[in-house]
Formats: structure tokens, C-alpha cells, sequence
């Protein structure tokens, strides 16, 4: 695309049509300035192919936030949806609204409470909360599932990865395999979620982390077209970068001819007063050959150096690689874990891709309506109970348990105090029977999880930087449960609600049961 | 990301590290401008849990050669490079380097040739065809593969979809579960492989097709909350578009509220001279109700009005849907056929996603050298045989048989003259003794898939319209055997290579080997 189109096709019309629609028919009906509430959530954790996440990571608010206060209704945008027609060539948007969009499309008017980046988070959990105008909420749902939606399914994939790889360096490889600019948005998300360092140059430019690389199979491939050898490759890349010498040795054959070469280079580099910073290895059996290559580096006296590995990664893969050289190295006079603290993991279109579930089924959903000075609490009554999005202002806290471990996030209703409440009845949010009680005795610690980020469209909260949301991760993920942590199979981590909403809750489905009949049948069966 | 950060993220730093510093090796080496050949090609078939496409739609060039045309590196580029540090804090790229890539570094070297946007590709054709001075053609690699790759892969689902869908009017709504702005790049593809209209507007503008779009259930639900219903919800929004009136029928009960309520409002519009255009089905069992809805629509007098599937469709799904529909719609006494005529399919996450198969395996490699003024053939030897890329100067032919159908691509040396051989030898690519002979008289037709597209960076190609790219496509697969457009199991198609290719081939390897000894050790095992 020309950049000149970018400010049409990534500004306020970047929303999905029938957003437009309704936001006129608002108008129309005088309900485009009524206040309302939408609350951002997800209903599952991804669920890669046999395995589902027993946590994810929150991630992509200010990016969000940038987009929300640049975008607005220009000229050029307004001349376009005059131009729409409809079947029978009537224009779609009249001239009264244009003119209104014109004045108040902008999301000057939202207030924003929402989970900071970073937050280790769980399913119907509200991560973001958006109160305002009806018509420019509503216009906000497409572009904020968009941004939010992907950069927390990626910092999820890449927090797995970090904790499998038992927190071995983590380098970001996708480019090539994201969704056109959308790898920009992924390399951001893998860096809040643990990866170290991108490849991506552009995008590690403006969050600030310097981008990572060295050398592709072509550099070798060049050299020997040229009629020169691998050997011959390797030394001029250690010539021109003597103190960053990181050198891929599966062009021609790992183990007889790339280490060796590797290592024939190293020691050259030693001899000059230069440290190698080590190997690549992107193809075969990358457990057997890295134990091969540490055994030969070791006997070359190249103890420290790096053994990086690549080709289709994930936190799977690593998981059985890691097995594997647990069990093998010792047979070939290895210290496994000695081996395993020097690799490091470039990975690449799993991750950026979250292979195995490829988006995240993140919902914005009407929970509350002012009407006649009043918030009154909405409900989407469906047919499966547990679609039905919690009603009206609420608030969301996670609840330690004497080990500081986080043992369930209480959504509760916006005022409610749980310090008083003694016991804390924690409500599975559909199973009727199904409730724990806490002692305040049994609570270390009760954390809510909502913070004030937009009053009125001003921006109220100090974003953290992206080391800071690192920071926050790994604490949370400290806080965390094993078992949630575990890849396969995870223990179900509770979210619950307090009697108040779960009541709240209740008599809002009864109460549009009697209205709709149909729905009780349904409900019946 | 502010936009502001955007020219820096989106520019020519758009690529990976690795690229910069080879590319700073070739300048060191005196390489730089040594003129050299990349082609870029798909090993696979995208592979969708069990089943594998049999062919893919090519897409993506004309955002690249727009990308190509604006990047450059800007004073605000060469500055962050100059910044940048190694292990020992020197700077990784010297002064020289930046000058070079200050004064050369733009894509007005490079010639290319492709394969058409819009056509049916298949494996290890070379689809883009780069020769160029090595270290600008390098800095290529990595945005040419993020932005074909993507597009290459959503073209080929929308085909698939559109196809399974007896080419039934296709809308592409994937905004929210995209890969952040590649939402605008998969909305392009969907255009390009069969999807006939997206939600997202911006990108439509900018392309040129109307998005389409009427009301959310949270339209539904605004107006229970304040009161009303579902009817009066459908009044109002019939009111201000009686002629584009699409009613979404599940917010509360499909046939028992949804239907008849639509109904109602489509009778209403009928007596004010207006036509309905249809309802949509969004949740519960669609082939199911889709029956129920035709019958109810049918007796109430509204036979042609539309129904929009939604809610987790792809290929797969929608071949089920309308399986179970041509068994189950005769015991209701309605026509398949008919019915099957009136939907239209509203497609979102597994399209933009490409679900079961998020990344193509797009590559690009070294496949000539410009040495002492003549090109030379380059080879990269892998253990795999079928990864050795085809190697020097090429063209690719597609073969059509008496009933003009496609039944061999044929790669060959560039100057080779198909026509004058007879019969035809079509090698398989790597199995030494199978290969097919076609006579002239078995050949329809012979024709080249390459065309002239850059010219020393000039353009000296009309980019076809979307439109055109659609009437290929169309054409390309209806030239395919049936058993080639097969969803699942497919037949798989020849690409096969001429005998003088397949001779170039085989030396090049053998010379090769004689070069690394260890390299025939492997191929022997």
C-alpha cells in the first residue's frame, strides 16, 4: 500500500462497517451521546492444537491508546462515507451526521479503566473498560479487538516459550512469516511477553532494544559461488565483526564441516584478543547436535560461547529438546544444565504466528446504560450460560493466599469492599452450587486490577515502560500457581464472583426471561 | 505505535538485522554491487490440520513494489545505525557503509520478474524473480517474503472458501482477530482470492470496494436495555435503512423471536414499496436454521430475501453446512439448490488467520552470481534433496493439454524454446527416473508465467485492477483439473523441470560435492 493511503486505510475508518451504521442509527434515534459501558474481554485461553493455556498476558494498550488519540474524522474520511451508497443509490450517511462525526468523532469523550500491559490475566476477566458515547464506543470495538486482541495472544505464546526454555535468551525471528505490519505489533508483544530481542530492525529501533543477527546461509552460499569455501565465509565475518562473531554452521554439514570451521575461526579470533560469541544451529536434530557442538567447542576450549537454535520452535519443541539433552548429555560427558544455560532460542513464525491458535476470541460487550440519570446494569442473554458477560460497573481483584500465590480473580460489583467481607464467598460465575469461602485469615494480600488509564479521553495513567511490563510478568508469573504455569494440561485457575454480582447477575437473567419467554424455554432444556 | 514512529518502523528498516550486516560484509568485501539472483518461492502447500491445498493463489506485488518504491534510508535511518553498538561497544556499521547506503541504498537497482497477482501457483516455482546489486537485493529478503507470504496465504483460503461455497457471495470480517494492521493486507488478499466484499472500511475505500456491514447483536441489546425489544430495534434500524434492511436474528431466540420479528419488519417495509435484503445467522446449528429460516421467509412471501451465514466458518464448515442442507432441506419441501443460491458466507477469523495453516513457507535464495562478467548458476546443498533450490536463470511455463486444461508447470532455462522439442520431457524435480513425455500434439498450449516487472527499479508492468486479478483467478481455475481443486486429498500437481534444468542440476551438485566430500557422504545414505 502507497503511504500516502495509510492515513485512510489505519485512521478512524479503520472499523468495520456495520459500527458506522449503528452509530447513524443511533444518531437517528438521539441515543449517540447516551453513556454507555463496554467491557473488553476473552472467553478462552488459546488452545494450541492438543494443549491450552492455563494463563495469558495482557498486552497492546498503548498502542491502543496512540491510535485513540490521532484518530478522528478528517475531511477526506467524511467525503468518503458521503459518497457510500446504498442497493438503490441513496446516499447511507446523511449530512446531519457526517456534520456531527465531523464535530465529536473522536474518543475525546472515553474513560478508560483497564488491566496494565504485562498482567498475567484470565477469561472473562474485564481488561479493558470503556465508558462514554454511545455512537464513538461503539465505532471503538473493531479497532480495539484488533490491537488488543493479537498483541495478547502473542505475549501469551512468548511468555510459554521464555518459561520452557527455562528462561534461556529469547530472540524474536517472525518477520517474514507475520501478517504483513502486523509482525511490528507481534515483535512488541513478544518483547512484553519475554523475548529478549527482535530481529526486526525498525520496529527495536522505536521501542528502544537493540535488533539481533548476524549471518544468513546466502553469506557462505556467495562466498562459495564465488569459489571460495565456508572457511573463507567465516573468516571474513570474524574479520569485520571481531567482538560480535555469532556464525551458522548448517550451510554444508553441522558436524564435519561447519563446527570445525567454526571453531578454526574462534581460535584465530582468541589469538587476536577477540571473544566468539558463538554458533547457529537451524537444521537436523537440534538436541543431538547441540550436545555434539558443545563437546567439540569444549574440547576447543570454547567453554562460554553461545549455541543458538533455530527452526520451527515453540515452547513444545524446546520442552522435548531440553528432554532430550537432560537424558543424553551426560553419556557424552556433558553437565546437561551447564549446556542447556548456554543456548539460546531464535523463534520464529510459531511465534509470531501463536502456532496452534492463531488469534484470541476477545469480546467488547454493552454492560451498562445511563438512562434517565441513572446507570442501570445491561445483560446479553444467549443460550450458553457461560456467554452471558457479567453486568454493570464492576471491579476485578486477585486474591493471594497465605503463600502469596494468587489463588482466584473476584469480580465483583464496582463499590463492593472485600476487606469487610468475612468469610469471602468467591461463586463459580455459572454452576449454581459451586462456591469457596475465605478467611480474611486465609488472604495475604487482595490486589485490584483495574487501573484508571482515560478520563475524558485525557490519558491519566503513567505508562510503564516495556522492561517494566516484563518486570510485572515475571512476578506475576511468580504468583502464579505451577500448576497454572504448566504447558500441557494446566490446572483451572478460578474466576469467580462475589454473591453480590453473582445475584445482580441472576435477577437481571430472570427479569429478561419474563420479558422473553422464549428465553426460559431455552433455558430449560 | 504513534504514527509519527510509524516511517521508521515501516521503512527500510523494515527488514531483519542479519541483512544490514551482511550486507555491510559484501560492502567490506567489495561484493556490494556484484550483481546477483534471488528467487523467491513456497516449498508447500499450505496444510490445514488434516488436509493440504492443491494449489495457491499468487498475491502480494503490488504493496511490495509499492514498499520498494518509497524505501530509502533517511537521515533518521542512517543515525540509528550509526548508533548502534556491539558486544564491546564499537559501532557495528562504519561511516563508509552508511555513506554507501545514504547514497545507494534504494531498490532503483533491482530488475524483477513475477508471476501475475491473482494466478494459481504451485510449489517451487519461482514466483519473484530479483537480480540486483547483492547487498540492496539482501535487504530485500526479508520485507518481499512478510508482505508476499501473507497475501499469497489469504488469497488461496478466500479461493478455497469461495470455491467450497459454490461461489456464493463471500464477506471478509476479520478485523478483530488479525494480526493488528495486517488486517488491511488480509482484507486485500480475501479481495484478490474470492471474497467479494470486507467490513473494514478503511481498506475498502482505499481499494475500491464498498464495505458492507449492517448491525451488531449490541444494537439489539441497547434497546432492551433502554426498554424496547428486539422488534423495535429491527423497526428502527428498517426505518433509516429501508433498503439495505440486513436484520442479525439471533440476539435473543432465532425462530421463535429473531425470524418472526424480522419478518414482521420486512412486511412493513414490502408495504412501503421497499425490498428487504435479508436476515443473518450467527450462532446455533446454521445449516439447520438456515432450512427453517427459508421456509419461514418463503411462506411469509419473501423469497429472494438473502441469508448471511457467520460464526466460525471456513471451507471446511461451509461444505458441511451445505452437505446436510441439499439431505435435510427436501424433507422440509424446499429446493437445496435454491437455498444454497440465497446464502451468502461472512467469513472472519479463518480467513484473515488462514486457520490450520497461519504462515506459508515462503523462501528466497541465491540462484546466480554475476562473476567476471557472466552469470553464473549458484547452488545451496541441502540434505534434503527437495530443498535445493533450482539453480542460474530460469522461466517457467505452464503446459495445457487438448481439453485446455493445466497439467504440468514446467521450469526450464531461460532461452529454452519449448515448442521445438517434441515430445516434451517433463522431469520430476528430484526422483532421477520418473519423468513424463508429451507430444506436441498433446499440447494445447504453452504459456510463460513470468513477466517484466522492474526495470533497473523502473516499473514496466501494468499492475492489473483487483477486478482483473479476480477474472484470472477465475480463469486459472477453471483450467485446473477438478481433482487439483479438491479440499481435501487433492492431486497433487507436476511441477517438473526440463532436462536441460535437470543436467544444470544435477552437475552443479555433483561439483559440488566433489568440493566437499562430506556432502556426497550424506547424499549416499
Amino acid at each position: 500500500m502507497k503511504t500516502s493511503y495509510q492515513q485512510i486505510a489505519e485512521g478512524i475508518l479503520y472499523t468495520d462497517q456495520y459500527q458506522l451504521t449503528m452509530a447513524q442509527l443511533y444518531y437517528r434515534m438521539g441515543l449517540h451521546e447516551k453513556q454507555v459501558q463496554f467491557d473488553h474481554f476473552f472467553r478462552n485461553y488459546p488452545d494450541y492444537d492438543l494443549h491450552q493455556a492455563g494463563y495469558c498476558i495482557n498486552a497492546g494498550l498503548e498502542w491502543l491508546l496512540d491510535w485513540m488519540a490521532e484518530a478522528r474524522f478528517r475531511d477526506q474520511d467524511l467525503e468518503y462515507l458521503r459518497d457510500r451508497k446504498g442497493q438503490t443509490g441513496n446516499a447511507i450517511f446523511s449530512e446531519d451526521f457526517i456534520q456531527w462525526l465531523k464535530k465529536n468523532g473522536t474518543f475525546d469523550g472515553i474513560h478508560m479503566k483497564a488491566v496494565p500491559e504485562g498482567r498475567v490475566v484470565h477469561p472473562n476477566i474485564p481488561l479493558t473498560v470503556i465508558r462514554g458515547p454511545l455512537a464513538m464506543a461503539q465505532i471503538l470495538e473493531s479497532p480495539l479487538l484488533n490491537q488488543l486482541n493479537y498483541q495478547t495472544l502473542i505475549a501469551t505464546k512468548a511468555s510459554r516459550i521464555r518459561d520452557c526454555g527455562t528462561n534461556q535468551l529469547l530472540l524474536e525471528f517472525g518477520l517474514r512469516r507475520a501478517q504483513d505490519r502486523g509482525a511490528n505489533a507481534g515483535a512488541r508483544a513478544a518483547l512484553i511477553g519475554g523475548a529478549d530481542f527482535s530481529s526486526n530492525v525498525g520496529i527495536s529501533h522505536v521501542l528502544g532494544y537493540p535488533p539481533q543477527g548476524t549471518h544468513a546461509h546466502s553469506m557462505v552460499q556467495v562466498m562459495i559461488a564465488l569459489g571460495g569455501s565456508e572457511l573463507d565465509a567465516f573468516r571474513t565475518y570474524a574479520e569485520i565483526y571481531p567482538d560480535d562473531c555469532l556464525l551458522l554452521v548448517d550451510t554444508i554439514n553441522t558436524l564435519e564441516s561447519g563446527i570445525p570451521n567454526a571453531i578454526k575461526v574462534f581460535e584465530e579470533l582468541k589469538r587476536k584478543g577477540h571473544h566468539a560469541i558463538g554458533i547457529r544451529l537451524d537444521s537436523g536434530d537440534l538436541a543431538h547436535l547441540s550436545i555434539q557442538a558443545a563437546k567439540m567447542l569444549n574440547e576447543a576450549g570454547f567453554k562460554g560461547t553461545r549455541i543458538v537454535l533455530s527452526n520451527q520452535l515453540d515452547e513444545l519443541v524446546i520442552w522435548q529438546i531440553l528432554s532430550q539433552i537432560r537424558k543424553e548429555a551426560p553419556r557424552y560427558g556433558l553437565d546437561a544444565e551447564k549446556l542447556i544455560n548456554r543456548l539460546v532460542y531464535g523463534v520464529g513464525t510459531r511465534l509470531i504466528t501463536s502456532g496452534g491458535s492463531p488469534a484470541l476470541d476477545g469480546v467488547y460487550k454493552l454492560t451498562a446504560v445511563r438512562d434517565a440519570g441513572k446507570w442501570k446494569p445491561a445483560i446479553k442473554i444467549s443460550e450458553s450460560l457461560d456467554k452471558i458477560p457479567n453486568p454493570g460497573h464492576k471491579n476485578v481483584w486477585r486474591i493471594y493466599d497465605l503463600r502469596d500465590k494468587a489463588t482466584a480473580d473476584l469480580i465483583g460489583i464496582e463499590d463492593e469492599d472485600l476487606h469487610h467481607m468475612d468469610p469471602l464467598t468467591l461463586h463459580h460465575p455459572i454452576v449454581h452450587t459451586t462456591y469457596r469461602s475465605l478467611g480474611q485469615n486465609q488472604i495475604s494480600h487482595i490486589e485490584p486490577l483495574l487501573v484508571d488509564v482515560l478520563d475524558e479521553g485525557k490519558l491519566v495513567y503513567d505508562l510503564p515502560s516495556i522492561d517494566e511490563m516484563r518486570v510485572r510478568r515475571i512476578a506475576d508469573l511468580e504468583r502464579l500457581d505451577p500448576g497454572v504455569r504448566r504447558i500441557m494440561n494446566p490446572h483451572i485457575y478460578h474466576v469467580s464472583l462475589t454473591p453480590k454480582l453473582w445475584e445482580l447477575k441472576q435477577s437481571l437473567i430472570n427479569s429478561s426471561s419474563e420479558d422473553n419467554p422464549t428465553i426460559e424455554r431455552k433455558k430449560s432444556i
